[in-house]
């Protein structure tokens, strides 16, 4: 079976030390299961005010991440009001992935989300939770989620 | 209004440093809106073999944890199988608890879950994801939210 070719597209910068430790930290444990590739872009630009501003930074948001995105991956975007699975239930997506085509992008939007025309394109919209996380931690608990999936696919005991 | 007095009992030793920092983050950013207080319990030793292991476990665990739970307090226990809410809803969940009860035990389980006799106690079983967490970022999730509910109830920017 091909090994994952996974493209992390996520908006924001990681200031907390701790934070990057962390994404480090699952980085190395995935690195027998998959190939991991992260693009970090700076957040939006806002031109006007109000609604006006929050939609032309998403817009703006919206053209950086097109532009990080394959052709030929399977494209899977991370957003509140996307589908819940259980770990189990990831993990069998994801193996079936990797039969039909090892390539997947991630997308992690910012502070303020991410424009629907990202979300329409998507083959998954996937939700962890119906709570909000700020998008250094959404990005911890995908690398971890991986990491466990991978660990099921397997057959592995997750090592604590 | 009073402030909510809060006790988080967790089963498990924090062994990395970044989930140890981010834990210290939040709790830092807690301390204008509750007082909190966590403890750490050792893992339940495991007597027999099989299913019987993980029970006894369980049951060792479900000892501990109950001499940690004040008896006035109002008891949350997290497990992947509870009620989730959105951020939202869990503010205005603990707004309306800091008027009735402001004095609240949380408790997340180790590897192998939680004792179904101390979820049966329990005011509010709530679940963050479907997914499995490990216990250490199911801390830092619990932290993060509880920071972020206080905002909302506040209304205060969340400071990102």
């Amino acid at each position: 079976m091909p090994i994952i070719d996974i493209r992390v597209v996520a908006i924001g910068k990681i200031k907390e030390k701790f934070y990057r430790e962390a994404l480090e930290h699952y980085a190395k444990r995935l690195q027998p299961y998959a190939r991991l590739e992260t693009v970090e872009l700076a957040e939006g630009k806002e031109a006007g005010r109000g609604e006006f501003a929050r939609t032309s930074l998403l817009e703006d948001e919206a053209q950086k991440i097109s532009r990080q995105l394959r052709d030929t991956a399977h494209l899977i975007v991370l957003s509140p009001e996307g589908q819940q699975m259980s770990t189990e239930k990831l993990a069998a997506y994801l193996k079936n992935l990797q039969r039909i085509n090892p390539r997947a992008d991630f997308v992690i939007g910012g502070a303020v989300g991410l424009a629907e025309k990202i979300k329409q394109k998507s083959d998954l919209c996937f939700s962890f939770s119906l709570l909000t996380f700020p998008h250094r931690l959404a990005r911890v608990v995908l690398l971890e989620q991986l990491y466990r999936c991978f660990k099921v696919i397997r057959g592995e005991p997750y090592h604590k």
